[in-house]
């Protein structure tokens, strides 16, 4: 009995530097499903025995699902979102929704390009329930009720340009990002395209019902993830209880207090408006806004550092704004807490603890941890 | 500790009939990653700072985004398969590995549509290591290397047909599958689509890479996937230990030995070729092939009871082929062996844990449970 507690004493400790032998994770539910979307139904009558006499080439197969199609009154379950959920034992009261962002998928929350576990694992370890999105029209719900067509153009380089990893091939100097090959390999890979239009309404429709079946939660986006999010929480204000975001890529402002655009060379940014009644709803909860480093004060030449300058500034104007307002927003630029070197996908550089970390003290202290 | 040894008991005892009380699943490591896949490249050179002086509209973004692209120089990373991997404590020697079918993802063998456990958890809790996997062009594997158009046409009542639910709204009398509106609307919101296209070679060239990174295991495909299933063991003929079929959709016959098309008024089936060599690979492990029910031993003139009709009679000749060379391949026709009212979803089906409890026994006649 000695030998095993201080068996697992040393487990433990010993776990702190190396995750390969980690305590396992215990699991009391986990699954996956669909929510929200619409239904669109073609005209006509379907006919499950359509006649072939008229055609008859060497592929009926796609002669009789063409006379199915031609003959309509059928439907297209489309514009979902598809959860991907797990609750561990002794589950904490509010669970943490994750909404990736541009180009990404559900993928942007699990294992980093280097193979260290990413967010979901981390804040499974944690005690919170994870539940991670697919938004409508990428990944798993790729059905969309709008046709699309998808371009094989290559564009890895300028990904890595406006997600702050350097100006390729060349890393940032003290980058937090694994340099390595085959985690760039990796990297890349997670990257999937919209199969419908990008849709912030359809999103936030589909994140409302979300939180409609599951109840109270925490909400938690990455950058074009950002305005969804702030939408989601307009949209449905009792369930929302705190939106954490990470470097979000726009901020809903008030009517008669939007500033003006900021401009870069890379993109200009031109700040979202509600009405008062909309924005009012952000004054209630707490949130939390995360940046990250290499990110410049002044115009810069390398489209990263500029691109997030413009965010960054915007992001405390608003926190301004939402707090003069009798909010709670505080935004974190990383390196100004002693957290350096990272990029766009701070939930995946190689400090991607340290920044949980520090999360799920802001938690604590809001006292959402319960 | 009397009591909670009793309390023990009586919680496995309930869980038998009662899922939500499971015991919780112990799992040691989780994660995905991307395997296989090329890299595109697009001719010219790659300039971080595009000079922008002639272009400035009023989406500078775009306008660097498209600077950048007509410059070249750039990567796609694409063509990948994704996998979701979940490895149970005192897990078994071989993982299974999960390939889903025509217009599927992964989240076929996750939570079926009507909230139960699907394959996934079950083979867990059998402690099997589970491999889920997202084909290229697919789901999370979206990045293909070739354009695609998706469209967004009704056709749910065709697939309804097609996968043996019944013709649609009908159910099929007796059928194995929940016939609430809820669970049809989970089921159809399940199909997502090619982002690229089908490409049996390119998807087994992608299952290949995942098994040199894993190592041996035993591959379960489901339908469309099964004609993949039969490439990638031949590709990778020492790591595929066993191969499990759910209704493959065709079956790869030695050259000489092919027989000819089979007839449906809903679409023939023209058998595959492969040659000798590659055909013979396929006799050194054991397979099992599961079909289900509804499925008409003449031509019927509704089409899911046809199609599987051809494609049972192809299973059996083939079955009797791979045999006659040796080989080690079981066809279970489910309602000869008692289990009744199968779907072409057989691993989501109301009777799914007794088709797992058949398949868990046969990996055990056939040793591969250790």
């Amino acid at each position: 009995m000695k030998n095993k507690i201080l068996y697992t004493l040393f487990a433990l400790a010993f776990s702190y530097t190396h995750q390969a032998i980690a305590t396992p994770l215990m699991i009391e539910q986990q699954g996956s499903f669909a929510v929200g979307g619409i239904v669109k139904t073609s005209d006509g009558n379907y006919n499950p025995r359509p006649d072939m006499t008229k055609e008859n080439t060497n592929n009926r197969f796609m002669d009789v699902f063409n006379a199915n199609i031609q003959n309509g009154g059928q439907t297209l379950h489309g514009d979902h979102a598809t959860v991907s959920y797990q609750i561990p034992t002794n589950a904490k009261a509010l669970p943490l929704v994750f909404l990736h962002g541009a180009g990404q998928s559900m993928r942007s929350w699990q294992t980093t390009p280097d193979g260290r576990e990413g967010w979901n694992n981390l804040f499974l370890r944690k005690n919170y329930a994870v539940y991670l999105v697919d938004q409508p029209r990428r990944g798993w719900s790729g059905r969309s009720t709008v046709d699309s067509v998808i371009s094989a153009t290559p564009d890895d380089q300028f990904w890595f340009a406006q997600f702050r990893m350097g100006e390729y091939p060349k890393f940032f100097d003290g980058v937090a990002f694994p340099k390595d090959a085959a985690s760039l390999n990796q990297f890349f890979r997670q990257m999937t395209p919209n199969t419908g239009p990008f849709d912030e309404g359809v999103i936030s429709d589909s994140l409302k019902a979300l939180f409609d079946r599951i109840g109270n939660g925490i909400l938690i986006t990455h950058s074009q993830g950002g305005s969804v999010g702030w939408l989601t929480a307009i949209k449905a204000p009792e369930k929302v209880k705190a939106i954490v975001a990470i470097e979000p890529g726009n901020f809903p402002f008030p009517e008669g207090e939007v500033p003006d655009t900021i401009e870069s060379a890379f993109g200009d940014i031109t700040p979202n408006q509600v009405n008062k009644m909309d924005f009012n709803k952000l004054t209630h909860i707490p949130i939390i806004i995360y940046f990250g480093d290499n990110i410049s004060d002044r115009p810069s030449n390398i489209q990263g550092e500029d691109q997030w300058r413009i965010r960054l500034a915007l992001a405390k104007q608003w926190a301004d704004i939402v707090n003069k307002h009798g909010g709670d927003v505080q935004v974190i630029h990383l390196p100004e807490v002693g957290i350096k070197g990272n990029t766009h996908f701070i939930m995946q550089d190689l400090n991607n603890d340290k920044v949980a970390a520090h999360l799920s003290n802001w938690l604590k202290v809001k006292e959402l941890n319960k």
